[in-house]
């Protein structure tokens, strides 16, 4: 399987700019926990995952970080191509939270083919647009949703992902995928453990009862 | 000065597409107070404001609302045509701030022309970033500034708003636009007031100290 393959409206593209993007497109991998892209301090191009799963997020001044969203196999990554559009005024890290095998296509090359071509332009709306969905959500979640209920979506999502009951998570890194401080992931849960729900050991927290988890 | 003259990219449009959007773009007014858009009930179109002033909100399950971002004069508002675009699940409510005289443009109209237009998919692609930048920066202020520097300020964004000291603003209307309660909203600006940098009548706020309501 090659890009053509995975690039999701290669079939719409003219032949000529089909030859551009599979010339230009470099199949990288990234190793898991390493930084990918940072902020504004690169214009990485725009990432077409084949394998693994990406972190979206984004750090504040005193380097607390929240999870934006994730991306999984067939996914691109838009805004670590920021430097295309003007309009994108904000900066986001990215990094691999399991070792991941990469299409980088550079943003100038996406760019110029998106001002040619109206099948690309409209992808890339639709791109933005369920990304903006995605971040609509998580203000819902941060704004009008318990954090103890936020933590439940969080370790069932975690849990449906590993496909396991017990998931090899630090309580600092679900602090940073969920925008907190790690004290407040502790006490939540051992809550959480008072009530049976899940159980914790070092390194590792296992989920008990799923069903009261999932109404939490 | 008539549509051509507010339509962001119309030079930009073949004159069949013009002529198109001219003759199905209608101009209306809009009250203020009056709910323009609700949800995911209509699908009013995209609205072009040519002057007034308009406030896009979510509401929360229980009835609580935030502010995403607001429209001035040559502005447009593309998530009240959230129909035109599957990836767009998410619902947000329109309300004129101020008296609105506005053109809708049919959603399907604009998708059909989109689907054609490399010109108008371009537009859309930017003003779709650029309400990114400002949900992103929401969240960030959201997640990481606390109600107090985020109430000052909004109070700083109303006062240039109105081009005066004085606002005539609800402690209501204020925690609706921030997500919050208005018995928090009433608390802060009781503070402020204790701190001398603003003073409390009713339906009005003062600002007396610019300064150093900046710095809170």
């Amino acid at each position: 399987m090659d890009f053509a393959n995975y690039f999701p409206i290669y079939k719409n593209l003219t032949s000529e700019e089909q030859a551009l993007l599979t010339k230009n497109a470099r199949l990288h991998t990234f190793e898991k926990d390493t930084l990918l892209h940072n902020g504004s301090n690169d214009c990485l191009g725009l990432v077409l995952i084949k394998s693994g799963q990406l972190r979206v997020f984004i750090t504040s001044e005193e380097g607390r970080e929240i999870t934006i969203y994730r991306l999984f196999d067939r996914d691109m990554c838009l805004f670590s191509a920021s430097c295309m559009m003007n309009s994108i005024q904000f900066d986001i890290s990215v990094m691999p939270e399991t070792d991941t095998e990469a299409w980088i296509i550079p943003a100038d090359l996406y760019k110029k083919m998106m001002e040619q071509s109206v099948a690309l332009a409209n992808y890339t709306n639709q791109l933005m647009a369920t990304k903006f969905t995605d971040v609509m959500w998580l203000i819902e979640q941060v704004l009008w949703k318990s954090m103890d209920s936020r933590l439940a979506a969080f370790l069932i999502e975690e849990s449906n992902l590993a496909g396991s009951l017990i998931l090899h998570i630090t309580h600092d890194k679900i602090a940073n995928h969920m925008g907190t401080a790690r004290e407040v992931i502790t006490r939540l849960l051992k809550y959480l453990q008072s009530e049976g729900i899940v159980s914790l050991s070092r390194g590792t927290i296992e989920i008990i009862d799923f069903e009261k988890l999932a109404n939490t």
